[in-house]
């Protein structure tokens, strides 16, 4: 078995290091919060590396779990960074849901040194975190995954290899766009419905059987905006960036996506009058506020 | 059991139809062409209205099943309309996907003298029809549903009362907005997405397993878009002219719903440029025309 | 000469009366709030009528000048409304920044009794209506414009006839669209430059002498929006409905016009969070809301 | 006097040059399509270098002018480039509409061998470089602007310091976006008023003396529109490129600009459908097709 190092112990990357210290796998972890670092390590059986060039040091494989590429990207130079122990034939996995431009800068940097890349974006939250059952949209070189692949399926349950260096990053980007697309304009529609007399519940259990519905009207609006609950589980900034990188590739690839690059407009007010800490779904709030009605049950 | 007509044997409202006349309705049928009529009296054992006055005449309930609300305004008047037959206590039933103002025109002109009106939409299409197993949204008094429930019941399955006259209209263009806008939000990620050198495919097997996916992601683009097979179920025209009524009840409510006001645009766009009889699957080629780049496996 | 009735003495129509009033057209007047037009007939040799009908009675052009269309509309009903008073032959000559629909509506129901119509919507503000040198836009049949020619002239000095019935109310409609929309687009321009350093008065130094100039820039921006004046001259609930108004033309001739219905819903919001006494240029306050930055000197 | 170099001998760029040919400052020009300088020299008595490098050997001052400003990026390397040529102490005036982002990387690496940069581009068009009477926006060090005014002065009327270095591009980038946006909105309210049954003449004699008015409304629709004359005097394809610019900028400032990023996605849906050789102005024709109404006289 390889020897792993994992670094960003966040709400997601820590159930992923903690399926990866069941193993085998010399496991080396390393946060920018040295102390969370710490108390996985001891909690886990892992090492704690004191420096990314540390933790990164004899490791076939390092992972990367960050909120965005700039925090990979910003962790390579310098005498602790990552291309000081990053040996030749070692592979960089970065699970940040990250953007092609950025990605492809930081393979150009590792292959310099003989290191490959993969951007590896995961699907599934919290819940798919902890049960080892993650989507893993893979970009970068086939052969490469193939080398990797034991590893990641100790947390991913459906990898699925999407196309060259970025291409991970972009269909991570856009299945979160259409997810923010979704929740406008169900909320949209819910809000008009209500005006005209229509109960919001009463709308969604038509829609949830009929043509119009999505994973938004059938699991976020009855779970989590009927009931007002807004449960915080990921963050409308982090929908935001994704929204924003989705919008960047659209116009970097010549695409007329005038809704997409409406959505990125939206979230990006939306998150300055709701803050960093709302959750995604607060979105809905947005809306609600400039109509002046509310989608409650 | 009480009497009823049947008015607009379509592609919807003939199987519709067919379930009412296996059950001892009396059914009188009518339809404006006449010989789609006299072949259905004939196959299925109904009375063969020469009129809409005669249709409706002795009914307890008539049912009504158009393009546009406006097609049933339309019957109302002169000797030979829909007025001149019906009598004080019956109902119409209009299952046509009609617009909440005709249909609280009609009512008011309807309860002038003594007939009650529902606004009756359905969905399921025509396999839905076939099966009997259609979802009916209802618009208009409780009492008066509950009255001929008997009757919905016979090619409905899921009868759902959502509000006032025009409510039923209303969820009816909402729920058919929300597939046109996740229609072209899906084909504006995956032209995108195929841009960056991505397999629309491989794409999709990930947004149907991820957050992003909708009914269009999961059913339309892989039956219809990815084979290319494009077959004609539903006119583009009807759903832009859902679309329309959607946007039109946001605009009378006062609700800020710009993804949806965009989307009105871009199915009349693509309305326009892709021909009355194209379905509304196809307005995916419209997106592809503008990027030069074809969703295809 | 004609003998004339004015009805709608607010902020435009007390100066256009005024200027009938110099004139010897037996000038009679009604408003609303009846005090006013006691004064107006008290101050400039009037006559005050005590209802609509009263007003109409006898005279040759009856001109009505309210803030929408629906006003006028409610004015014609009843024993004192306009049609009791209007006789065969008379003409109303509608002042205010109408809609099409209704104005064809008052139209038909005028014709009825020999009754003539002609939206005439004016621009030029209360100065221009001050100075008796009003833009008028004319939609209605040419020979009767004609005929109401020398009393258009007392307060217009531009009398465009644009086309049939509702045209002028077109014309004003688009007019004022566009000047919401380089309001708007204006203002995301200059926030965007003093985000990236650029002083708005520099921007607009530059602007003003290129090809992106617009009266919005040339005029309102410097006036007041860098000096943070904003006075109240024509309010952004009016220029709302005006913009509403075009809007629903452009759907009605089925013309996909995207800026256009985006604008509608944002002024829209704008003015549900601005409220119904803020100036039009105040919209820019929202845009500055929205993106953390304000446009002052 | 300075001495001056100028690369880049295009419509706009020939025209400049040719003023500062008539000065006494020892000219040398340089251009991709060789031929072009030879001529140029040889009518205007200026230097033919043979490189960029050679161009700029001992010039204090050197002007780009070019589409992109990734062509002059690319001309700093190698021996024959820029870099070879410029000597510490001088000054690169790039007068490309360029991007702030490219302008950011090049003056940095100018810095790096003490060469100063400033952003300049220019407004006015051919007839402003012909008549010496353009519009610079000036980004970069104030003082820096001071050495090079009286070189700029030669062609230039009106000199804007508009800020830091970028602050030149993202003006002219903001003015041509708007430009963009009026001329796309007044097609749509023109588009509109025809199919109302309003000749667009009339419209236009009316909005040109109202609040709506812009320099697309006075100027280009006057002169090129109505007359379908469309003359080809600015590349849309160049105008896209402008627009994608300010909304980039907008993108990094994260302001929410929602007619500004709509407008970028439509003239590169504009561009792709009427090809790179179309005037800007014809971007009517796009907006006359999607509505299947001309715009004429």
């Amino acid at each position: 078995m390889p020897t792993v190092a994992f670094l960003g112990l966040g709400a997601i990357g820590a159930p992923m290091a903690r399926h990866l210290a069941a193993q085998p796998l010399g496991l080396r972890v390393w946060n920018r919060t040295s102390s969370r670092a710490a108390a996985f390590a001891a909690a886990h059986g892992a090492v704690h590396a004191m420096t990314p060039a540390d933790a990164a040091r004899g490791a076939d494989v390092v992972i990367t779990c960050f909120p965005v590429s700039g925090d990979v990207e910003s962790l390579l130079d310098g005498p602790d960074g990552l291309l000081a122990g990053l040996g030749a034939g070692s592979v960089l996995v970065d699970c940040t849901s990250g953007d092609p431009a950025t990605s492809t800068r930081i393979a150009a940097r590792l292959a310099a040194q003989q290191v490959g890349f993969l951007d590896c974006p995961v699907s599934g939250g919290v819940v798919g975190a902890e049960a080892g059952t993650l989507t893993i949209m893979v970009g970068g070189d086939a052969a490469l995954l193939e080398r990797v692949r034991p590893v990641l399926e100790v947390f991913g349950k459906k990898i699925v290899h999407c196309g060259a260096i970025g291409a991970g990053d972009a269909v991570k980007a856009v299945n979160n766009a259409l997810l923010a697309l979704h929740l406008w304009s169900t909320a949209e529609g819910l809000v008009t419905l209500r005006r005209a007399g229509v109960a919001p519940a009463v709308a969604l259990d038509v829609i949830n059987t009929s043509s119009g519905r999505s994973n938004a009207s059938m699991n976020l609006f009855p779970e989590r905006v009927l009931t007002r609950a807004f449960p915080r589980t990921f963050r409308l900034a982090l929908l935001d960036k994704d929204v924003g990188i989705a919008a960047q590739v659209a116009r970097e690839q010549r695409v007329p996506a005038p809704l997409l690059q409406l959505t990125a407009e939206f979230f990006t007010a939306a998150r300055s009058a709701l803050g960093e800490e709302a959750d995604h779904v607060e979105v809905v709030r947005f809306i609600e506020q400039l109509a002046g009605t509310e989608i409650s049950a």
